[in-house]
């Protein structure tokens, strides 16, 4: 899909700083995580800053993360970040099913999920359902590495509603990815078992779906009830987690959810040394590693 | 130990906060980690403040995080963190070491991982090394939970600099743990090759050290040259993490250095059954997952 052939779209920079004002710029971006807590970072300059149909965008420059993305008042990727949620959202499962051959996901604006799907020659076709095109557009601006995977001719973007996208086609899937924002803003009625009942319904009879799934420290109870939920839908659920610097409580977690393969059990190790990833989190130690989880976690979910 | 029957040391509180005033009362706490960002927290309370004759102390009362102790501008302890950083400084080599009698912490005044190494039967004798008699007094007052190993009668608390106690006595260990802040400060020439070589020197032929070894993300170089100085040191050197949500990148490592026993090879799964330990985060899963370590890691310790 090209990008550049398609109208741009109406961005105001709001605030441009000349050099000469630098003196007395002094701006920090926090993102409360509590209310009382968060993650401050102090912004170099605000590169730009819109209103879509669905929530507000900004990309800032900041000195120690470079730039960053901010959807709904979250951080979503930035530069310096480890790129440990799109390795580890896509080559999990991906490594995890024997033939991946048909690919969707839900979210993902950014890009990264889909450019880690394109690295798998398994895959015959991925699209990918975004909501909001300006996320798109504006993560292809400022975020290049991570969108390579527009360009691949396997892959497809569909600017729709995921919820009605699931509940109103028919073709099904080997990997479906939820990579979407957190539960308060457009992503909210994606978070629902409705939802995740009718994903079940698109996926193949051995599909993977992966979720991801919030920080247990600081969600517990979204994560408790998310995981209530798909227990009642998949015969297999498993949490897998990683170190993500830019989200709250740089732990964040992923709902591997299986109609027959074992994450562990079928990870298919002769593939994964084949296809020898230049990634910079995921590998094989972290692929088995990612599935332990802390004993606070463990009971929170109720896994023995 | 009875810290109690010790005089009370002078500890001025600076600011007190009467509730007719609490409208007024913003204040935020921030800990900056690469110096252009970090995590900031909301402060309901200045409890404590206080100029030991090695550095800072502040006790904050928090929304988000309950009590805090907060040692040369770095937080180290707070009510409503996972604990995880005692557990696993901790259970992590005393279940790698077939019979743990003799430990040593250098370090650790705010009782936690002396704590946890009481929990362990085979544990005869703990000594604890710690600089900052004020950092112990402190602690014991606030946050009684982690220090309830000091009353054990097994213990023993030593307040030295941790490099002439290593440097001049002669008596060995099994267990050296070292349970430092970061290496600006007090601690600073604890995280030096020679000291190290001085730990190895006072473990018994079987030894185990373990040392926190800060932030891989933050604190690359740092982490680099201290893996680096340790292999030079001990045949078995290898890094572990856990997820601690009040500390820099809220991912932090442990360099386990061994003069035999493997962490995982030699880990005594029936002693680990037996025990039973009520823990919120260590167990089984993550005492092997925690040793999975990222790519980039992997590549900035050069291991294979």
């Amino acid at each position: 899909m090209s990008l550049s052939s398609k109208k741009r779209l109406d961005v105001k920079e709001k605030y441009i700083v000349e050099s000469s004002m630098q003196d007395l710029w002094n701006v920090w971006f926090t993102e409360l995580h509590l209310g009382n807590s968060g993650l401050t970072v102090k912004v170099k300059r605000l590169v730009e800053t819109a209103q879509s149909r669905y929530q507000r965008i900004d990309v800032l420059d900041t000195e120690d993360f470079g730039k960053m993305l901010v959807l709904y008042g979250s951080i979503m990727v930035a530069e310096n970040d480890l790129f440990s949620y799109n390795e580890m959202i896509t080559h999990v499962p991906l490594f995890a099913h024997p033939g991946p051959e048909r690919v969707l996901i839900i979210g993902g604006g950014d890009g990264g999920a889909l450019t880690n799907v394109m690295k798998h020659p398994e895959v015959k076709s991925a699209t990918m359902c975004e909501i909001d095109r300006m996320v798109v557009e504006i993560s292809t601006r400022h975020f290049p590495e991570l969108s390579t995977g527009f360009r691949d001719k396997r892959a497809r973007i569909i600017f729709r509603d995921g919820r009605k996208y699931i509940e109103t086609g028919r073709r099904k899937f080997d990997i479906i990815l939820l990579d979407l924002s957190d539960p308060i803003g457009p992503a909210a009625n994606l978070f629902q078992k409705s939802f995740h009942q009718g994903v079940f319904n698109r996926l193949n009879d051995d599909g993977i779906m992966v979720a991801q799934s919030e920080s247990p420290y600081y969600n517990a109870e979204t994560v408790r009830q998310m995981y209530d939920n798909l227990r009642e839908i998949f015969p297999i659920v498993k949490m897998y987690s990683c170190h993500v610097p830019i989200y709250p409580s740089c732990y964040w977690t992923f709902a591997f959810c299986s109609k027959k393969y074992h994450p562990i059990v079928d990870f298919d190790i002769d593939r994964y040394k084949k296809l020898k990833l230049k990634n910079n989190y995921y590998n094989l130690d972290v692929h088995i590693g990612a599935f332990a989880l802390p004993e606070y976690v463990k009971k929170l979910i109720g896994e023995k």
